[in-house]
């Protein structure tokens, strides 16, 4: 296996708003007060898929933290994933992954406001460990070819409406209560695959509400791991390189809590994933 | 409302393998053999959404008809849209429209072979009448303004496997049958939407399998309408230029024929949609 390209991304603005992806490496803190004002060495070029994209020697102040990366060709979500989730919704316990899709308009930054539509009711969280695919990829079968089109991870929120999810408005597809625009904001890093790899415990990933903690697991319980994932998404079937795959949520959403607690407006939801940071993001009802 | 900027598109390459947009016009037969052979008037630049598109008084002669679009941001499809196929599926009737998603990489043009991974059996066909995005656009609300972002018709196949499409291998989501590489073959043409609009009656569309009449209907049964439909699409949400949306199929789909009648290799399936023309895909079991 060669050595990873980067350790961990960070992409932003320096104070005079040029954009640059700089290397945090793995023991910088990662809220967004930790990071605005801190000077990382940056990389050459925009773009994280290009061959000279390689780290320099110059350094830029971190003015704004921009979503880690530019534009996604598309996000493949993967539902029920966490035992414990499985459990509080009382699914049945699947053989294969169940998934959705969300649009590349989905894709936010990490500390961007959430625009929700007027008629978007019944607002959920859901915390989720999002890997990043290097490289186009099809018919995957093994897991060392599989863990080897992993370019990274970041945290990731997979904002729900679940007015539009029940199935009387849905189908039962999950993805009409999550394709809306700014519904997927991901971040604030993207940390090398081989470091979340080596975890043998899983990360820790936990979703405050307004300081409240409300998700709190470990990604060692999650049901379907990052190789079948890919060996399911790439039967037949293109994963594109920057295609973001969400792997699902644990338990603790608002929706089964008794009552649920809906997200309100300018409620602070923050999603925080080891390794990789906490976003932060506004919920504006419209 | 402005004139249409084309009657009938067809893309296709000249006998040196160069790419053009033709204009077909309206009363030219659409088969493959009818198309080939003949000369068109050609458009200027391969872009349809660039300002100089136009006609230009150069011909050029068809020797390959390609897909109608080189490249879609994604294809949002509507699921159980016609009354009888609703009814042959034993679903309940729908407040809002079912939708699922396939990726880019599904699109496949008009005479294509489709090759089907040795895991996806039970594989089927659906015809649909298919509307192209004009320009991106989000929150539309009118009917008028809701057709004014149709760009045009096409007819298409939303390849399925039944096999993957089943509940207990998809988790209920329908995409899981359907988002094979080459699994939405479209075309042959584009034609514009205010000749489809016009039509108060609908479109006649029919699927043909080794020539055996498998389904016959008329888009005027569908359930909800394309103002509908991107109303749904676009509450909070962008549509994109160029997204295909796949309005559903109606009755007569192998899996509910008694007993089913899969597609075996080699089959060759088509769609005829009136005003549009006729696909044929082969299919290829591997």
């Amino acid at each position: 296996m060669s050595a990873p390209k980067f350790q961990r991304l960070v992409r932003f603005e320096n104070p005079n708003g040029k954009i640059y992806y700089g290397e945090l490496g793995l023991e910088h803190a990662a809220t967004e007060q930790d990071l605005i004002g801190s000077s990382v060495a940056i990389y050459k070029g925009l773009s994280p898929w290009a061959e000279d994209f390689k780290l320099t020697s110059q350094k830029e102040k971190i003015a704004a933290v921009l979503c880690p990366l530019a534009n996604v060709p598309l996000f493949e979500c993967i539902g029920l994933n966490y035992r414990k989730h499985v459990e509080e919704a009382g699914f049945p316990k699947e053989k294969y992954p169940t998934v959705f899709t969300k649009p590349p308009d989905a894709l936010a930054g990490p500390y961007e406001d959430i625009l929700v539509h007027e008629e978007c009711q019944l607002m959920d969280y859901e915390a989720e460990l999002c890997f990043i695919i290097e490289r186009d990829c099809k018919n995957i079968t093994t897991d060392e070819e599989a863990l080897s089109c992993v370019f990274g991870y970041t945290a990731g929120n997979d904002v729900s409406s679940r007015f539009w999810q029940m199935p009387e408005r849905s189908g039962n597809q999950h993805g009409t209560g999550k394709w809306y625009d700014k519904f997927a904001p991901i971040g604030p890093t993207i940390v090398n695959a081989t470091a979340v790899h080596k975890s043998p415990n899983g990360l820790s990933i936990k979703t405050f509400v307004n300081g409240e903690l409300r998700q709190d697991a470990r990604t060692d319980d999650l049901i379907f791991d990052v190789p079948t994932i890919i060996r399911h998404l790439t039967r037949g079937k293109t994963l594109r390189q920057g295609t973001i795959i969400m792997t699902g949520t644990p338990g603790g959403v608002a929706a089964f809590m008794k009552p649920p607690q809906w997200l309100k407006d300018n409620d602070i939801v923050e999603v925080e994933i080891e390794k990789i940071g906490r976003t932060r993001n506004r919920i504006v009802l419209q």
